[in-house]
């Protein structure tokens, strides 16, 4: 199944001269998400993964379903001050901008095994910072994984050396269905 | 299964008084929400229903993979600003605060059956918003659905109408495992 032509490209999102790759047209998309998914599935299914930590908000969307197969608790990772119970926070750059992260501390249990959920990863700024809050509360990495990696912008070296996993690699001047912001 | 006794009650949160019902908890049980995702599943499955709409962030979770159970399109319904694409919007009132939602303008087709799923209906503000969405656009509400209920708060009655289903209520004073914030 070409998972790639599902993406939709947005240009100038959300800033001028960027081509957004915009995962709600894949989510329309039953068969396309259930080949994703199946991928994941027989990826992880059968290892000794305990926790399934997924990064808000569209993160929550394939991790949820991910979590709910291999029969694992989901672990929210959300924006600042969403989360209600006490937490351990980071910040971090974001491709555009700067953003803080947080888990709740009972969240993860010392040595538990990790997969960190997202559905893009470009500079890999995100991640690096989900990771770290895996670690603080002590919780052990699996890896990252991700349903679409922008290759040009570094987020696998940046999140080396845990290993990240992808289903679907874009460039940043590789075209698409092009639609523009309004 | 007590679905309920799994929801953590954290106190004073997000503003002083308010017993906030925290489905993290819940989420890092998987057998409890195998659960409500099998109650929703035989509730949804064999009907008309032909999307699913979910309310970020939280509303991600469950609709995800309900989503991926009945094989159906996922329609994500997010906060101002994070649809790349062509949306329209509408402002509502939470019950602390104000916010705006948006859909992607061809994220449904007219006379489309669509279930709206969040986590929490409390004064059905977020509900209502998304629902307004939906008919914008020229869906057919099937129903709305959460997992937990503030039946104290209204949201039933305000979404009436459309029907709204719970898995779990709880009334303002009900007491739970309780924590507090910090």
């Amino acid at each position: 199944m070409d998972v790639k032509s599902a993406i939709r490209t947005v240009l100038n999102y959300p800033v001028e001269g960027v081509r957004f790759r915009d995962i709600t047209t894949l989510l329309q998309n039953p068969q396309a998400v259930r080949y994703c998914i199946n991928q994941l599935y027989e990826r992880y299914e059968g290892t000794n993964v305990e926790g399934v930590a997924v990064v808000e908000a569209r993160g929550f969307v394939f991790g949820s379903v991910l979590a709910y197969l291999l029969n694992l608790p989901l672990i929210p990772i959300r924006k600042q001050g969403k989360l209600p119970g006490k937490t351990v926070s980071t910040q971090y750059a974001l491709e555009y901008g700067k953003s803080g992260l947080e888990i709740h501390v009972d969240a993860i249990a010392s040595g538990q095994k990790i997969l960190v959920v997202d559905d893009v990863v470009a500079t890999g700024g995100t991640l690096s910072a989900s990771v770290e809050l895996v670690v603080k509360l002590g919780g052990q990495m699996h890896e990252c994984v991700a349903i679409i990696e922008l290759i040009d912008l570094g987020g696998r070296e940046k999140l080396a050396p845990i290993p990240l996993h992808s289903l679907v690699t874009f460039r940043e001047d590789e075209t698409g269905e092009y639609q523009t912001n309004h």
